[in-house]
């Protein structure tokens, strides 16, 4: 009986909450990988990911965890990739393949980097999709089927490389795109910054009204308030990392937006009817984009309605 | 063989869209009036009530169809109210109940007040649900159940009356409220108008990026803008008549959420890690809140993935 050989002999995960267990289950439906190693900052993480079954071993140990690895991944907060970087270097055997599934991929690149030892290969990626849940048990194996993955190399980085991270996140459901990192950091500045940055701004707002207000509020959140909720859910160590590394495309673009609330704030002080149906109309094409290319994973029940 | 009367001889709906046709179907299933009849701008949105089923006798004459009726309700734009008012009140029969399904109540109480005859009643309402669909074709009868309607009568409205309006949405499905208009539009802007606002206007600032960002933020729009995007397809119209009807309290809101922004677009500047962190964390109590007032749709599908 010939069976074909994984695409990766060991892969270490640094890091085991939503994303990283979520592959983890998607490298185990695929049969990715021989053997997945775990750390974490917790044992209790760890136990968690070997009662759930996609752990072969674990450690505490980073050093122990990549040794031996021929990829490991970061899957940890954007605050810890310094100090991850300075504690697995000495341990990673040549040839091994370093990536992530960081949010920012500048700060990332620069952060790790300098840090990494020659002949080991830098392919940061960022999958994009996620829930607002977090922790290994939050994870599930289909979280990127269907869903786009980015992968940012440096400049002249090994394509063998690159080809494997691009094997794993293919055999891992998703669609692989390859970005210039400053290119990857502004259209998410767009796309999921810049609307974590709102919703949790609008959440805010909510919570400093007087408590009777506040309490009706939440009754009457179906409104479209509730969507906001949902987004402003999200972990708050994890948004404050993204924006602390990815600040200046985040401010520029909240800068446009300021702009554009302005106007339409404009428009509604005095009356300008016209402008504000033209500005209301306006954004229908994108919808229809966005339904074109199948990201709304909402289409279908709502639709159902009908 | 004795059946209970309906609750309601004959309804009339001025306007069959979304909402109106749900409310038709809902009081279909719950055998509510006796009649349904239905006027509407276009002949065309008659003809899909007539064969959609829940329409007993339509015309484009308003007078025609209110002639009789026990209640009349208003289903369109907030723009047509004083025109609709204007014609229907020579019909009007005494001890008819005129109501709405307005997003916005105090300047719907002083545009109809004036116009409605002596001896016709007033119980503005707004049922608290919707999809960003629109048309006769888009209802379902199943929109308002679990619900909230909030009843706004003016001072010294007849109880008789209330009730009546009460025990349709009842009837419908919904749980009833009774609130004062002017606190309605307050509790309205912070959970409908204010997140429609910033919604239209984060879809507008990516319109305007260049083409190649703007295709690339539709294509990675899972990371959370999506949600913006179906928030934003909802009716122009529709929205440009809130905006018009309650622009105090909006403008009150948006001022407040501008304040917020300002105080997170600095905290991100100046790279305050603590500050970000506390923003993101202290909105987690309303999310709980919304959760436990079962306000949350997308609750059960999201939790299944756990």
């Amino acid at each position: 009986m010939t069976v074909s050989a994984p695409l990766i002999e060991k892969i270490a995960f640094l890091g085991i909450g939503l994303i990283g267990s979520s592959l983890a289950r998607a490298i185990r439906r695929g049969n990715l990988a021989s053997h997945i190693s775990v750390t974490s900052r917790t044992q209790k993480s760890l136990d968690t990911a070997t009662e759930l079954g996609f752990a072969d071993s674990t450690s505490l140990d980073v050093k122990e965890v990549v040794k031996d690895a021929d990829v490991v991944i970061i899957c940890s907060h954007l605050s810890t990739y310094t100090d991850l970087a300075e504690r697995m270097a000495p341990a990673l055997k040549p040839g091994a393949i370093v990536t992530d599934v960081g949010s920012v991929k500048g700060s990332v690149i620069k952060m790790l980097q300098p840090l990494l030892p020659d002949g080991v290969h830098l392919v940061p990626g960022h999958p994009v999709s996620g829930t607002e849940f977090s922790g290994p048990e939050s994870g599930f194996a289909e979280l990127f089927d269907g869903r786009w993955c980015i992968l940012t190399p440096p400049p002249g980085e090994d394509q063998g490389a690159i080809d494997t991270i691009r094997a794993l996140w293919e055999g891992a459901g998703s669609m692989v795109e390859i970005m210039e990192p400053a290119h990857h950091d502004r259209v998410l500045a767009m796309t999921s910054h810049l609307p974590h940055a709102i919703a949790y701004t609008i959440v805010g707002t909510a919570t400093d009204l007087e408590t009777h207000t506040r309490e009706e509020v939440i009754k009457f959140s179906a409104g479209g308030f509730r969507d906001f909720t949902r987004i402003a859910a999200s972990n708050p160590v994890f948004w404050r990392d993204v924006f602390l590394n990815n600040r200046e495309a985040v401010l520029e673009i909240l800068q446009r937006f300021n702009e554009d609330l302005t106007a339409l704030q404009r428009a509604i002080r005095w009356g300008e009817a016209d402008t504000l149906e033209q500005m209301f109309t306006r954004t229908q094409e994108i919808r229809r984009g966005v339904i074109e290319a199948k990201q709304d994973e909402y289409l279908e029940p709502d639709e159902a309605k009908n």
